[in-house]
């Protein structure tokens, strides 16, 4: 890793793979097939891509028992405890509806509702996360959305990953399809024979799922599209630096773009951070993923003052924030944007990852300036009440109607004027 | 007006224009000499499109003061209640940031902040509404954004229209730029000399604007992108078959795309409705333009049962929803999807276009199934708050680290870990 003193601003080298011309074509051409042939395109784009010659969509109860025979049965209850941390969490983040009464009788208000129906992708192959089925499912159940399609592409003998399917099963999803790729998001925006339409899909995936979830915006509501995944560690002396290595390093080993970089005021602990991260890369089984990530997006800047240090933070703007300093807390009140902050040692970013309960689906990319992980509030809308009693239209009509007249709407005028003729 | 008895599902014709090939490529080019040029490619633009030769982008306080002149008086007093109004509904949607502890010492929690810089767009002409400056700009002020930069496109003399002028003056908006179309929207993304870079755009605009918009957003947030307005009437017979009618005009004068349906359990409503229309479209100044959306997009439909009607409006999940019958508020909890309800005689759509205090800007084209109106919360975000104690993260390694092997991720294992060698 390369440390860098700071000089003026600052911007973190980030990896934002938008997609060619070529790609959206071709992922126009797998909706427009979606929408005409349903299940049969979702069928030959299986067997095309994902080599599986399949006769139904959806897993059967039976598959689902053979994925508890198939997975390690230690790891069924650190699920369930994960899931419970995850709910409790997005449990605070219950909105209620209000109203409010005025004076003249008039109420005003927001009337909070769940989404009907939500399909959840969840990446195939290796990048099959069980922890992506709770982060992205929880929030939605716990909004209250009643239907959740889960789909996933099956590997070439047509199976899903036990994780997930456990994960899932764990969480009570019923629906769950083994259709991946652009396909998949076309059925769940248009619907097919098997797959009803959701109104939102959420959930990682690769450049061709990223291209068709913008091209279905609007019909359905999306998530935001994610990058590859951010660290930032804020620390002074008292941190350690073979535990700041090892956070860096389990950002670094996510993907080669990757990002995981040092911010601190102290040329001691930069010095021995680099030393850890090469110690530490040696007998690390995806070594040469890391060690890819961070040669090309990993850096350590060193910053003359603490002041300075957090303006670096605001300017990258990171997904993950460790602050690994004296006296964490007191900090936070200066970090302005940052997905998720984790304060002191032992706040490792993996244990956000899996377990502590706030979500891990995150802006990267710098998006962290004006958007925020997922949520509750991703999974419901609002409606604003308007019930204008009699007296305060009374009270009111005229200016309406000026306003309406300023702005050349003659029947805006007329329509509040009516209810007094 | 056509009258329909209700039969299976009904969806609603709307229209919404996506834009050509041709007109994205313009937009990209567009954004492209922006990016290059700067202030230079605004001022070409300008003069291009909006015939105005400027040598200055930003509005003067003399031009505050003379559209102080020329504005009516009387309609002063009236944007400043306005404003008030919409100012106090939106401060009860503001959000604070939270911290649980729990008994082995984490501390789990959401920091709120407010965005740092936003834009909003005004359209210019006729479509230049003051109430568009008040709902787009207290949302942000309310959320606690510092920086608003406001841009509209002149008119060829070089002015701005002065209710805009006059409604940002009274909010204390002090950048106020005359650039409109796909270049501003480029230039608040992007940066120029004069014009710094925002972190999120919103307001409506024409097709270019909205085609930028898309472009832009990743690099910068967007608001929703609105079609045309509708409104949907839910009635029973204890409704008035002029107010209805008025309404629904009201509605209709806006654009010819826009939709305004009438959803009764009375064929008698719906047959006085469809008689009061056509009495109020003679003198009505718009009437071209409300004929036309009627006739394309206007429609009655009667039902069986107010169960039904209630479905039929959920199908349709309109914009704006009024609830004209014996009992609105015992309706509310059936009503699952509208940007907005109002209830009751006294509560006609237009108080909800300047007045009331929700905001105007609500979702279109169905999208109120999965979307909601502005709102301060478009204008904050939230960062996850972790922080463990050391007997959390004791009680929780050895979990953390089988979740993290079961995915694969070994250096995430190692991490967390790392605390304890």
């Amino acid at each position: 890793m390369k440390i860098n003193k700071i000089e003026g601003t600052v911007s973190l080298r980030r990896s934002l793979d938008q997609g060619t011309e070529v790609q959206r074509k071709a992922v126009l051409n797998v909706i427009e097939h979606v929408k005409e042939a349903g299940d049969n395109a979702l069928f030959t784009y299986t067997e095309k891509w994902d080599g599986a010659k399949l006769s139904t969509l959806k897993v059967s109860k039976a598959e689902i028992e053979q994925a508890y025979q198939d997975i390690s049965p230690q790891i069924i209850p650190i699920i369930h405890e994960a899931a419970e941390n995850i709910r409790n969490f997005h449990q605070k983040q219950v909105k209620q509806s209000w109203l409010s009464t005025k004076q003249d009788g008039t109420i005003l208000g927001q009337q909070v509702t769940a989404l009907d129906a939500v399909g959840v992708y969840v990446p195939g192959g290796k990048a099959a996360y069980p922890s992506s089925v709770l982060m992205n499912v929880i929030p939605a159940q716990v909004a209250g959305v009643e239907r959740i399609a889960m789909v996933s592409p099956p590997a070439s003998d047509g199976s899903l990953p036990t994780g997930v399917l456990v994960a899932a099963d764990i969480l009570g999803v019923e629906e769950i399809y083994k259709v991946g790729g652009a396909q998949a998001i076309a059925a769940l925006a248009y619907g097919t024979e098997t797959i009803k339409a959701v109104d939102k899909i959420v959930g990682p995936g690769n450049i061709f799922v990223a291209l068709a979830k913008k091209e279905v915006y609007g019909m359905v509501d999306i998530d935001s599209i994610a990058g590859p995944s951010e660290i930032v560690v804020l620390a002074d002396d008292t941190a350690k630096a073979n535990e700041i290595a090892a956070d860096l390093l389990s950002q670094a080993e996510h993907d080669e773009r990757a990002s995981s970089v040092l911010v601190t005021t102290s040329e001691l602990l930069a010095e021995a951070v680099k030393v850890e991260v090469e110690k530490q890369l040696v007998d690390l089984p995806r070594e040469s993923i890391a060690r890819a990530a961070l040669e090309e997006y990993g850096a350590i800047y060193i910053t003359s003052s603490m002041k300075e240090a957090l303006h670096v933070v605001n300017e990258l703007a990171p997904e993950h924030l460790e602050v690994m300093t004296a006296e964490p807390m007191n900090l936070l009140p200066y970090i302005k944007h940052a997905g998720a902050i984790f304060l002191g040692r032992y706040s490792s970013e993996p244990i956000g990852d899996y377990f502590a309960g706030p979500n891990h689906v995150l802006p990267t990319n710098g998006t962290a300036r004006f958007s925020s992980g997922l949520s509750v509030d991703e999974f419901i809308k609002k409606s604003s009440i308007v019930m204008y009693s009699e007296q305060a239209l009374i009270d009111s009509v005229d200016k309406i109607a000026a306003f309406a007249r300023l702005e050349g709407l003659e029947a805006h005028a007329r329509a509040v004027e009516s209810r007094f003729k």
